[in-house]
């Protein structure tokens, strides 16, 4: 059992037999927007703690993490990227990140929800910090939409950064979507998505790269990456690419104007480099 | 809170403000030993769970990673490791991970507590399916005397793969207990030790590697890695040596004539490939 000494904001992941928990000391924001509740709770050692309908989006303390490899990847994939397109990513800490390239001219974020911005901006201000660039665009707006509507060839990369398949992020996992975002992409253009835990989702995992493969992106990619705070502390994403996915610009990511507290071209190629385990899961998906 | 209609069991890491916990069915052994608490429970989805004073040691799941990391990458890096020491390590994942290695010719397994290798007998038996290789010693015995006493020059390799340091394994954490291991390996010998977390203990990690250097071990290397079921699910692994650490064999590692779930010349160089927070928080230790 948890000391009771504490109070304890928990997550359990019921069907993979795990939880995981921080010690919190006050519910700092609550909102029932209409697609989902938000919370901010501040906790005792990882800063504030943003829920989503009782599932932990980001702690201050260790989102550095998730939103540099949702972001330094691909861009540094990309020969060239400089319109991009973030799906959910409303707390705007991937936006900050792809911000930092200073090659990108126009970055556009669609998050469902402003109450999520809201939080953010009230809880985790540092995440915001490049919401005024005069190269951001924060619209709210369904993703789904936005990216159906979107004149072909328009981005050089989107960044499908959302909660998990279930909800209001359901459709951003599956096929048509992806069928979308091929003809919003421009010729070189790059598709990178959250894409769940190496050790409990390797098939959900295999299944969006299925549905990505019959959607025209014929090739993909998965990196892996600590995540402490998204259940078993291990997490992903995967690129998807209609053309062969290059090399990384190892040079322009080793000489990136900007610091950063986990990307290197050492840990992009770690990320990269697949335990055997799940490279036969994903073996021709 | 965590669902009551499962049973639970719980490690918090109080002093980080976070605990993992494991849906557990049933206690499958409980020993008090003269040195700690050993027990095993069944979980619903790692397998067996082995506790050690309460603190979550290995489950059947996961315990790949860990074993992998503490054994290959430091097997692979000594030019041609014959003689290998394993301090702790009771469960003998790690030994039989060593012994997949065709060159080693004799691997002694020092643990200070019986009971842990009876608990690992009982209910994780594939760890020990090498107990009985030939080249296989095991002594229940103290590590800190074994490495005092062993003859100069004894080992090419010793793998401290202990609990964490308080109760019986805080003596291997020490200088004295790493002037003892300096002496007892031979001239390319290297030490590897497991050193937490990144997260959480990077103070620990660099006091470790002081210790490591006035010890005699100039040259150190840390690896970090993905385990789910220890506090912030992301760990590391320490390498020293005297001499200055080569490149590791990348060819034999890639010609490796066993399997792995995790280990390849990728994940090996992924591990060494250290975030810029760690490595400015190493620098110089």
């Amino acid at each position: 059992m948890l000391p009771s000494d504490k109070k304890w904001y928990s997550e359990p992941a019921i069907e993979h037999g795990s939880a995981f928990s921080l010690t919190i000391t006050e519910k700092l924001f609550e909102e029932q927007s209409p697609f989902q509740k938000v919370e901010v709770f501040a906790t005792e050692k990882f800063g504030n703690l943003m829920t989503i309908d009782g599932l932990v989006m980001l702690t201050t303390r260790d989102n550095f993490l998730y939103h540099e490899m949702m972001s330094h990847p691909v861009l540094f994939t990309h020969p060239n990227p400089k319109r991009v397109l973030i799906i959910g990513g409303g707390d705007c800490g991937t936006l900050r990140e792809v911000l930092r390239h200073p090659g990108v001219e126009r970055a556009i974020q669609v998050d469902i929800d402003e109450v999520v911005t809201k939080a953010a901006l009230l809880h985790f201000p540092e995440l915001c910090e490049s919401n005024d660039d005069p190269r951001a665009e924060l619209h709210f707006d369904d993703g789904l939409k936005w990216v159906k509507e979107a004149a072909p060839g328009s981005y050089d990369v989107i960044i499908v950064d959302s909660t998990d398949p279930v909800g209001p992020a359901e459709g951003l996992f599956g096929e048509a979507f992806y069928r979308d975002c091929l003809a919003a992409l421009g010729e070189n253009g790059i598709l990178v998505q959250q894409s769940e835990s190496p050790l409990y989702h390797l098939e959900l995992l295999a299944e969006m790269r299925r549905f990505m493969g019959k959607a025209g992106f014929a090739h993909r990619q998965t990196l892996h990456f600590p995540q402490p705070v998204y259940p078993s502390g291990w997490w992903s994403c995967t690129m998807a690419a209609k053309a062969p996915i290059p090399a990384f610009r190892e040079v322009d990511a080793t000489n990136r104007p900007f610091e950063t507290l986990f990307y290197t071209p050492g840990t992009h190629q770690g990320g990269l480099s697949l335990p055997p385990y799940v490279a036969r899961a994903l073996e021709g998906v």
